[in-house]
């Protein structure tokens, strides 16, 4: 009786599971969450890796201020077995800055020692041939980071792609969504527009689409998330959404936390 | 030209905003997102008021840990006050177990001197009768809470719904939507099919559909959230979704977030 009993249980829980897990299976193109170190400007390694497991957060986009682009072969090594023991991805290095062509190298180098294919940069304009060749010699991508309105070099994805279009096709944007909206464009229309450029993506949402406006926890502010998941499952963007937070930098968890919650959310629709 | 330029920015940042806002002029039935006190059973109410504000969480059913049930009107007032100056609003009481007439009595007689019309109640099943009279007697509801394959008492929405159908209409149901799937049964499905009692639900999210199931990160674990939301959509539900998050209850935060943060986001679709 008692077998019976639980085989009626076990029967019944398989029955429900498989009501309840339907959004489980989907076979939607997956979204790769991840998170630019950026983000964690204010805490070291130990405390973000802390944080990106807790979060269920896998792809890390290393700043310099978690691994110094000076660091010894030992240093890397001993950066990725943290990573690795926390079973998260060093999927890209930066943004990084390149003034010269010395920068330009040892950004190469270290992305190459770091074992990444992508580097989040910010070359100055006349630097960009020479980046270009970089990335043939290395196959490395460069996702060039725009920045709004805020500074004097790529406002926007469309500054970006005019100035790569005609380089190397490993020369692309990272979409920065909120940026680009501050500048008055669409991301979601420019990601369709520029899709066979975009290697890396900005998560984050803005209060308003001007200068005036400025980052606050993701589903909060005015960016149609709906909207850019759909637009990124069109185009199979198979880069990572890594949540750039600039809220509260002292104290943002709370926000990083809830940011990813809620881009989850509307990946689960 | 200086004006010109302002008002082109103006103009072309009203359109963007048109096109990105397109979600928040949404006429869908709204969500109402809460906390179940019981969450931050390690915290106190300071602490426990400002994660709220920080999530923008507005909604707060409170827990006699916080206010205990003997509390003077002195101690209700500075109570009010607090959740006041952050503009959060106590919507019902609970859970309260209620072995004896007394208990029941001292519970209405709570209720009515916070100010709210709901209480979130575990009452003897022998009681059932004078809970309906005082529900009557105080036009105060009562959401009785299931608690799964845990405890002896009102396993499922099921059990409430007989015990409660032939009461008076104000005796009603707590959806714990985790426990309600722990012991077998659709949370949705059961949502559907007793609407007109359904006075609170509990948010969570479980490992499984099982009486070994446990808390987990709302989205992580089973519940089909989508259809969640959909089904309280169809049914109007207009009471609150308030997350009871039983994970690392000594370490909550991040998980708190996250699963608030999720939710908004499958709301937002």
């Amino acid at each position: 009786m008692k077998t019976l009993k639980m085989i009626l249980i076990t029967l019944c829980c398989v029955a429900v599971t498989g009501v309840v897990n339907a959004q489980k299976k989907s076979d939607k193109h997956p979204i790769k969450i991840g998170m630019a170190g950026y983000t964690f400007v204010k805490f070291d390694l130990d405390s973000t890796l802390k944080v990106l497991d807790k979060l269920d957060v896998r792809y890390l986009c290393v700043k310099d201020f978690h691994l110094p682009l000076n660091s010894t072969d030992a240093q890397m090594d001993a950066f990725k077995a943290k990573l690795k023991a926390k079973n998260i991805i060093p999927y890209g290095a930066g943004p990084i800055y390149m003034k010269s062509q010395q920068e330009v190298d040892r950004a190469f180098d270290y992305a190459k020692r770091l074992g990444v294919n992508l580097i989040v940069a910010v070359p100055n304009y006349e630097l960009l041939p020479y980046v270009s060749d970089k990335c043939k010699e290395y196959d490395m991508k460069i996702a060039i980071h725009l920045h709004g309105p805020d500074l004097d070099v790529y406002p926007n994805a469309t500054d970006v792609w005019e100035h790569v279009k005609d380089l190397d096709p490993r020369m692309g944007i990272c979409m920065d969504i909120g940026h680009n909206l501050r500048t008055g464009d669409d991301p979601v229309k420019d990601i369709e527009k520029y899709q066979s450029r975009i290697f890396d993506l900005h998560l984050k949402d803005v209060t308003a689409a001007s200068k005036e406006g400025h980052g606050i926890e993701v589903g909060r502010g005015i960016i149609d998330f709906p909207a850019l998941v759909k637009e990124l499952r069109k185009i199979k963007y198979d880069g990572v959404c890594s949540l750039e937070y600039e809220k509260d930098m002292n104290d943002p968890m709370l926000g990083i936390a809830e940011s990813i919650g809620y881009f989850k959310g509307i990946c689960a629709q």
